[in-house]
């Protein structure tokens, strides 16, 4: 059966997402944070990065968000969680990578800093620019979402669970959703579906 | 006819040598930096954040490193730059991700640190420690590349082409690569590769 390693709220969120949407039989299982489990030898082993998420498979421990979403919309080809065209899952693979290497990458320098520098006032730097950075990712997406209902238009795709993590984080992030209506109404409609549900419960979540 | 939008020597060359590798019949266009044309309003149409590569097709403009290689990879499925192995493929995905924003990120904090922070003491700061991180990336890499030949072992993907930009900007970044035999044997056999030679010409770029 597959597994998930996750932490509550992480990016984690939106690979449990998608695996709820294709309601795929799993295992839940928490990496612990607080406790730097996620920096223990056996959890290394699976993920040498320390990062959540990992999903383990029968052929070995998948790590990345863009390609566990990936595998979960192949492997459960019947929720139709991407694209069956070429250039719309071009375009979806196109969303999940902008999500992956450059808003998740701002969103990084407000609280982990120290990846990139060492002295307080570099971090702190950082973290003070990272809300207007921010910012400015999403509104590209905000242009791109229009009227939706998705990040594709008609069909709802896995790169809806990552861009939802991401304007999930906005607010306590210091980025008003306000600013974006349409990222705001995809908020708002991601929070109405079940599968959306079922997973900010088993994570003890809260809805925004 | 496709359109690849380049820049000689940026990340935009993973997407050129697999264009040559495909054999595919496509227009290339010298985006130039030192004119910012990167930031034209024409440019900016079709690559809002203007960087490069895009990749123009006859649906539309295509942006984002990882897109654009599994495209490539699928149009010119007979050149199998892709495992057709759903969870060969899977962990393609994950290498392509993770060059993107975990490798690729942490080099552009050498010269592109002002987009996450304004003082010169902190991009200077980020400017300094970018060399450690970048080798700490590629430890990763060179553990999973191994006796390669490739990165993901028998088959040549895209993947490899991606890898290979961070690697050949390894040294002039100030990443010896001798630290990683791996990796230095894997930037030969790509310096090899008939497809990368004409790259290389078409670029105007230099081996290492």
């Amino acid at each position: 059966m597959l597994k998930l390693f996750y932490s509550p709220g992480a990016v984690s969120l939106a690979a449990h997402i998608a695996l709820e949407e294709a309601r795929a039989a799993y295992e839940l299982i928490r990496i612990d944070f607080k406790s730097q489990q996620q920096k223990s030898a056996d959890y290394l082993a699976i993920n040498p990065q320390g990062r959540v998420p990992t999903l383990v498979t029968e052929d070995g421990a998948l790590t990345e968000t863009p390609a566990i979403l990936l595998y979960i919309a192949r492997r459960f080809a019947d929720a139709h969680l991407a694209p069956a065209d070429p250039w719309r899952f071009a375009r979806m693979v196109s969303v999940i990578s902008y999500v992956a290497s450059t808003v998740h990458v701002d969103n990084a320098h407000l609280n982990r800093g120290y990846r990139w520098a060492d002295s307080s006032a570099a971090i702190a730097e950082m973290r003070r620019k990272a809300p207007d950075v921010m910012a400015s990712d999403l509104r590209l997406l905000e242009d791109q979402m229009g009227q939706g209902p998705w990040i594709l238009g008609d069909q709802y795709t896995v790169a809806d669970a990552h861009l939802f993590v991401m304007t999930w984080w906005a607010e306590p992030d210091g980025v008003p959703l306000s600013r974006f209506p349409n990222l705001r109404a995809h908020l708002d409609r991601m929070q109405e579906r079940e599968a959306v549900q079922r997973t900010f419960m088993q994570e003890g979540l809260s809805f925004r």
